[in-house]
């Protein structure tokens, strides 16, 4: 039997245009993996012999993992109100980018994804909501939902569910940073320890990044809002805001405003959207590390920036050291996955990070912190050392089997 | 950069069998139609370019049909309480034939599906959890949802939405049955308006059956249920049951009991999973018509119904005349897609069954009064047919262009 056409888009009101040519008719497909020739291939694939699966899911539900697309499809749940640098432009808005990263998902991790937009932005119908759809994916990727409610949707879905849920805009930043960090501190001779930071953005990003750095042994940290560094004795901090404070200046004493901070400190990191002066970046440390990470503008110029720092990075795929989140997450879910692991700990992070860095090897320069996204190299590296600190911090259900090989 | 490899899942339990093989892994995949070579391609598909799409949408909610998969894409939702015949298994169990289904919308109306087990079986929180996927999906096939719940979660949702609500149990059995009628009725010489019908079985296909029945043009009807035809003397009735009674035997004046009301009777149409001897069966008309819908057993054997009737269907493979839903959903959805409908009316539903029953042609015999679903006209055919209807109902949504072409 021929394969019947597909319902086809109207002809598109933008053609001519590189970005809506290519968006025309959307950028994801299903397909089977079961070729259905003829009545026998039908009653295999659907009644009656589907039945006997359905039967067998019933009688141990880890059959799911065997006999059913679950425990390697991703669900990309956003509900558009921090889509990009657009802000809140509501879920309809949203779905280009979420089937963006379906795409990524599938082209750099092998992981197959469906794009979720829900029609509410409120907290708690957010978690019910992907509470019900739970039997039907085998991980959550967060996406673009604004701070602070995706701390708490994050947190208690991930109390709540027993697959790995993962905030791309916190842990996904977060994995790649600490990745091109480390690269950087092993270039101008610094260890964790003795390495004093400064982040200047308190969202989604910041907070993680700040985290995952104090697990990597950084502790001289310092986070700022646009009212300076976050400590515990400002009156007008947030609880999230509050909790970073506690564990970044109210224990490295570090106070006052960016510009304070960022005398004599070895890195910066934005992720603020903010613009640093480059007279406050001359004031920084000898070999000093430099990321501007806001899209499309980094808080510091790349050319800007390299007049003080020996180290730059940023968000855009046209100058050197690329923080992109893609170098994560699908490598993070493949590992996960491999394991069926029932969440992604912060053993798995550190693990996908530390690979990252090791991939750039010899290779390591000014230049070259970070590997690019398209090394083939990178998703197998990232998705083993994920997989491989799954079954290191126990949740990993395996069942006696080793995680696929690469 | 060649394609990573795929996360495999574990070698499984149940190999050697054809069903378990064929369902290893799952039976569905998502893909990419937008290949990245490339930082160039990386920025048109996802930042920095993606964000003028989700602008354009922003701006005008209409562009979501040009630069998105939504307008294409068919969530399959179920609660996992009446699959198959195995009754209320629950949502992960029913994930198989979920998936099957979405299998069966490809390859028989080029139609993308996403299947979506929820772990509630409360009708608001059904209601409401569909309401918030709806803006990722063009389409709601609801699918498995015991009865009477499934009446009231369709209606209010197509209340509700704007994008086509079918839930296929009820209307796909019944466009598929009104077509094996229509042209069994042309074979025995019968017209619509003298025909007396009997439907055993009043939950979501007998409902449906009886609906779509009366709107073919089919007034004598009675529909049994365990305790007789449903009219609205009894005191037992469900407000569903009620409202079919007005419909039917009310307007009819049948009485009794299935056996009862089989004598004479030119038509019978079982949806009941119960056993009709064959001694009633002998009762009916002279060239009687006789679709046992049951699966895997239908009320009335085939071999035992065509001692006594000229026209036998059954919802099996291994017998003439197969009453498939797979012949008319697919095509039913693609048909809608092409429109942009804004629901399934009950003229594309007649349409589509017009449409299959034509299709037969000059091949029709008591062996053929519905096509085979492997007919690769079926699914175009249909297609067109309910594009067309959307225009005449005043459901499409074309800013002046044509369905596409077949």
């Amino acid at each position: 039997m021929p394969a019947p056409q597909e319902p086809q888009p109207d002809s598109h009101p933008l053609s001519g245009d590189p970005v809506f040519d290519l968006h025309r008719g959307g950028k994801l497909r299903t397909v089977s993996t079961a070729e259905l020739t003829g009545p026998e291939d039908l009653s295999l694939a659907y009644t009656p012999g589907v039945a006997r699966v359905c039967e067998a899911i019933a009688a141990d539900p880890t059959m799911t993992r065997h006999y059913t697309w679950v425990p390697r499809v991703v669900a990309v749940v956003t509900d558009g109100t921090a889509v990009l640098g657009l802000g809140d432009i509501g879920p309809s808005a949203a779905m280009p980018v979420m089937e963006g990263k379906a795409v990524l998902f599938k082209q750099f991790g092998g992981v197959d994804a469906v794009p979720i937009c829900l029609a509410t932005t409120d907290t708690d119908e957010i978690i019910e909501t992907v509470e019900r759809l739970a039997p039907s994916f085998g991980g959550i990727n967060l996406e673009d939902i604004s701070a602070p409610r995706c701390f708490e949707i994050e947190d208690r879905l991930k109390e709540r569910l027993d697959i790995p849920v993962f905030h791309d805009d916190q842990h996904g930043t977060a994995v790649v940073a600490l990745a091109a960090l480390t690269n950087a501190l092993r270039l101008t001779g610094r260890t964790p320890a003795t390495t004093r930071v400064v982040i200047s953005g308190a969202g989604a990003a910041g907070v993680a990044v700040a985290k995952i750095l104090r697990e990597a042994g950084i502790t001289d940290l310092a986070v700022t809002d646009r009212k300076g560094v976050l400590h515990s004795s400002r009156t007008d901090l947030t609880p999230v805001k509050r909790a970073l404070a506690e564990i970044t200046a109210d224990q490295s004493g570090r106070r006052g405003t960016l510009a304070d901070v960022l005398v004599g400190a070895d890195v910066y990191i934005g992720v603020s959207g903010g613009t640093v002066p480059e007279e406050q970046v001359a004031t920084m440390a000898d070999d000093a590390i430099v990321f501007g990470l806001a899209n499309p503008t980094p808080e510091v110029h790349p050319d800007v920036a390299r007049r003080h720092a020996r180290v730059v990075a940023t968000g855009r795929s046209d100058f050197p050291n690329q923080i992109n989140n893609v170098l994560a997450f699908p490598g993070i879910f493949a590992g996960a996955f491999d394991a069926h692991a029932s969440a992604i700990t912060e053993g798995m992070k550190l693990a996908a990070a530390r690979a990252l860095a090791d991939l750039v090897g010899d290779d390591l320069s000014e230049e070259m912190v970070i590997p690019s996204p398209f090394d083939p190299r990178v998703g197998p590296a990232v998705r083993a050392a994920v997989a491989g600190a799954a079954l290191a911090d126990g949740v990993a259900r395996l069942e006696g089997a080793a995680p696929a090989d690469q």
